[in-house]
């Protein structure tokens, strides 16, 4: 078994509304040092051993999970060890 | 200049509806190895030198970037060196 955690980010050049919300958000707190918020999706999978992991992982972040033209990724893979 | 990266997760107990429609999209498209999805967010923050920045980052979670009531949240403090 593994788990395989996917970071989607927004492109740098890609307007971040969200983001910028968040930080007026923060800074009506005072927490005026915050000078940037970009908020981006965490997905955990549990996935069970297959072949060419890594390969498909590739293709359902493609595929799926991001949106390529305005999103990067990238993800890690660990193994589970069962306890 | 610091980066800190927060990743916002919804508690295990708490039901991720999101998750099991992209589990179940991933299946459609043969990806039958996927077991489980679980979608969170992942927040980029640029932040000023400031004093106590962890106990500030960590207010900023509890009172605005996470639901702790059905969210866990970490976080990771990196200094930005100027290049």
């Amino acid at each position: 078994m593994f788990k395989v955690k996917v970071y989607v980010t927004l492109r740098q050049s890609v307007l971040d509304p969200q983001g910028v919300a968040v930080k007026h958000s923060l800074h009506t707190m005072n927490y005026n040092e915050v000078e940037e918020v970009r908020i981006g999706k965490y997905l955990e999978l549990q996935v069970k051993s297959t072949e060419n992991l890594e390969q498909r992982v590739k293709e359902m972040c493609e595929k799926l999970l991001a949106n390529t033209v305005i999103e990067d990724y990238r993800f890690e893979i660990e193994e589970v060890v069962p306890s």
